[in-house]
């Protein structure tokens, strides 16, 4: 029995969306067209356009799947445990993501020196990407200052981004290399020096 | 009077590679044509291969003169100064180059993130641009230690990393939001933090 239409058009958004989140993190947005989503995707030709606007309108549906995998959840208090547990645990996920980092980094740290400056939604939402990200991380560490867990008089923004981009310029350095040794470093620092 | 061929050869090249060296940090290895730098350089057409074997080749210049550009001699010490001073005005340096960040982000760390693995020449020479910071910067850290001025058992080699790694991930930020805030606060994090 064939599929109402409306369910086969859902696939192939979805099977769009998966392959675009997995070109884009691995070739660049600059590296990836179209043609090459379509392709992998196994979408009829023509059908594109039914589904998202341009390729940009795609990668921005990447970006948000990309950010919403990165285990930001984990810093909430609802979560259970100590703030510095949270962090440390949050930390120790995104450590994980380096089995994959020697051949395609992280998708938001790629796409943000990929991106030309002035570029418009696309560098507006990786840019927002790391802004929510800092911020979440940032009130993990005021609660766990508040906790006694945690002491130091910098800005916890300011402490919070320093973090994220140690880990994204990690990740680009494991990407350079190919080998995940930066961002396990990133992890063992990050832990000695910062969370203390 | 005419110029002699070998000078205006030479003047073509070296056109060529500050055009490159300018396009490819500011749009990226994907996001720079040949045709692109050609016409940047006022260069006249079809003489690019005169000069260059490749795209790829052209790259390998800007990164070894962006590479030569980045202070690596502040942390000698030929410099004279106490290491920690040699390193802490080497961070200064790279620091004031944030005032592009916004912009243009790190041409090491656009390259390290653009280049798919596996792309040979260009993301080694990358990688090796890394390799030469890391180990200027671990020499510095023992010599720093060895004088008292610095502490910690970290290997100098991981924890100079993990400041290249802080820069990179800042310079990215930076680009993404287009301000330099990000690198700014590298600079007083890691100096209150990592140089201890």
């Amino acid at each position: 029995m064939p599929r109402p239409k409306s369910q086969a058009s859902a696939g192939t958004r979805q099977r769009l969306s998966d392959a675009a989140l997995d070109l884009f993190h691995l070739r660049g947005y600059n590296g990836t067209s179209v043609q090459d989503i379509v392709a992998a995707a196994g979408a009829p030709k023509g059908t594109f356009y039914n589904h998202f606007a341009s390729k940009e309108d795609l990668a921005l549906d990447s970006v948000a799947r990309y950010s919403a995998a990165m285990g930001l959840e984990m810093l909430d208090e609802k979560q259970g445990g100590t703030p510095l547990e949270r962090i440390t645990n949050h930390l120790r996920f995104i450590t994980g993501l380096s089995d994959t980092m020697g051949d395609r980094g992280c998708l938001l740290g790629n796409f943000a020196t990929e991106i030309p400056a002035h570029s418009g939604v696309l560098r507006d939402a990786v840019d927002a990407g790391f802004g929510r990200w800092v911020a979440a991380l940032a009130v993990a560490i005021e609660q766990a200052r508040a906790a006694g867990e945690l002491h130091g008089n910098e800005p916890a923004r300011e402490l919070a981004g320093f973090v994220v981009s140690s880990y994204e310029g990690a990740a680009a350095r494991a990407k350079a290399s190919g080998d995940p040794t930066a961002v396990q470093e990133f992890f063992a620092i990050t832990t000695a020096r910062i969370l203390t």
